[in-house]
């Protein structure tokens, strides 16, 4: 399998000052590549940690990716998501001509994780 | 059953300028009033958007409850958790003596929300 046929996934998330911040998303990326052996899975920032969106996905086209699929981690689809988001994909793309970027809906988008957060809040009422 | 002993749950996210944005956080707040009939669930937001969670926790300590739990839905633990609502609940619980606010992860800490996200990454692969 070459690179060119392996999916790229970049897990996009806001970024923070405090170093702690990026845990989650790192023990996503390892559960991911746990459940899909062989999968691609790098962490991208939108700001105040590294590697910027647009750096993570240089490296993915330069390792020869032609599907990449950017998964925004954020709660939900506010003006980070719907403006900011796509002016830096539009110019990702002018810069990589023949790379299918897509994209996914917001955490808070997919029903079955809105399902998770629920039970786990139903789980943490006290009775 | 009287207000004092019925557990009540504010939902506490960021907040955003987009009034979209709180949407998802009303889709949670309507799924865990469904599973847990009579829990009253609140929402609250850290900024931009109202009610902020002084106000929030005000009107249910005004409404006689004395259990509340503030359930973070922040993807991880940043700034705004590990600074900003300290300093909220401290002044807050300084406001309402005799009254009980529990705090919990931030959903990016929980591992059940956590393979939720991970599953939905790897069905949305590419193969």
């Amino acid at each position: 399998l070459n690179a060119a046929d392996q999916p790229a996934l970049v897990l996009f998330a806001h970024g923070a000052r405090d170093p702690q911040w990026a845990e989650p998303f790192k023990r996503i990326q390892a559960a991911v590549r746990a459940r899909r052996s062989g999968a691609v899975v790098e962490l991208a920032f939108l700001e105040l940690m590294q590697p910027v969106l647009a750096d993570a996905i240089k490296k993915l086209v330069a390792d020869g990716h032609k599907r990449i699929t950017v998964a925004p981690l954020f709660m939900a689809q506010g003006g980070h998501l719907r403006n900011d988001l796509p002016k830096l994909l539009d110019s990702i793309r002018a810069a990589h001509a023949g790379v299918e970027i897509s994209v996914l809906p917001a955490v808070g988008d997919v029903e079955t994780i809105l399902n998770a957060i629920a039970d786990w809040l139903v789980g943490a009422l006290p009775h």
